[in-house]
């Protein structure tokens, strides 16, 4: 899937503060936790986009991860704060793609990027399509 | 609840190596995960008596938490080998406690100890006591 | 340590909302989560003081956990928005203790209360007091 | 960097079992954790190899991650006992890359797949390149 990076497409920021937990030895953000942190930044994009992940659960719409892949640039320390950009960035049959920045609020720098791609599936796990109620919305995020 | 200290009590022995993730930037583990790791000391008492836990939630039977307390007495590192003793120390009612114990392997030292106390309840999370086939096993288990 | 419940003691807030990943499959938010939110409020009662932890950690101060307790009242769902509310409970010589209650922000229900208790180290986590520049806010903020 | 397969190299297995804290409210294991199992399944391939990264660190060498990639092909469920196969898949100048595959125990199902790259360096985060001590032995995992 490439994704489809349209210069129009809607990025959510979310924010967030580093916890001590999520500092490992090294005295920076154990890597895992960007994973969390690109949740964090697509539930908010779903929220802006004018429904919560939670809905559509309830909705039996779910929307398993099925690839993640993470690049880091720099390490982000305990309590920095940092924004969470999300955009859709491909939305094609039952798969949907989001992409990531994480920055660092005091400096602006880029902290780490992704991607995670998701299947769209019924609470069994079916694969299916989305509902028009979340596709019209998605595709407006796509700028499409 | 009075901890009921029975000598005969079954004690069970899990073993788990510390991960790099459970540290954090003071170079030791980082006090929630050993929360983390009660449960994995009651699970294997379970086991050892012959159920686990996940039959018992598919037996509609859970077991959530109402209250934790943790001692933290030296250090887990990075790499550190730790075995979690566990024992039922109480069972009245729809009420469990549990007692733990965190030793480092390499050294015999006391990581930490604590409680965690549960209710019986079912799926919908209405309180209940034990069916028979849970009580006996968990009875015995106390040195009963 | 009896805790020490001056009606004065500032208390701070901190606000937060439930991760999927702090979820587990009874549907709820895993115990040990509630422990780092704990951490989430201390640090922010440490801002509204005036310090950070950050800087305390600079300055050669750390508050390692020697004791956690915490009291299920309620269960948190995904997506719900917790108050994390912090006081420091008592002070003396090298012991801290920090109390907290975490409220869900639509309906007030209390989700969980308790409280976890520090000493006051160097870096080489040898047990001290606390500077002056600390002790002063530390003691105002207990009402004292 | 294209991946090095040698059909010589050297795959580690690791052992682990899922725990409670490590599902979320889908019913299945939260997807970041998988990127901390791949971490088990590394420091497994290190030991086998001679070499404990605890050990690696206390000599100046660190491996911080600069890309992870994960993908999903079946859920893990609480309780079940996973296998981590670890490999040295490249080795390049100051690059480092492993590949890892997540298989259950009971039927050996393929649960997820993935690779994490790193960059040698040393404790002060600059770049570097890999102690013949560690080299040798890093080659012959590779099957070289």
């Amino acid at each position: 899937m490439t994704p489809h990076n349209s210069p129009d497409a809607k990025v959510s920021e979310a924010r967030l503060r580093v916890r001590y937990a999520e500092t490992d030895q090294m005295g920076v953000v154990y890597h895992s936790n960007f994973i969390i942190w690109f949740e964090v930044g697509r539930v908010e994009l779903l929220r802006q986009l004018g429904y919560t992940y939670k809905e559509m659960e309830a909705d039996g719409v779910v929307l398993p991860v099925v690839e993640v892949r993470c690049r880091y640039k720099s390490p982000a320390h305990y309590d920095d704060e940092i924004t969470v950009r999300t955009k859709m960035q491909n939305l094609r049959g039952s798969l949907i793609q989001f992409g990531y920045e994480l920055v660092r609020v005091s400096d602006g720098i880029l902290v780490a990027e992704g991607e995670t791609t998701h299947i769209v599936a019924d609470t069994q796990m079916k694969r299916g399509t989305l509902p028009d109620k979340y596709l019209v919305p998605f595709q407006k995020a796509m700028g499409l």
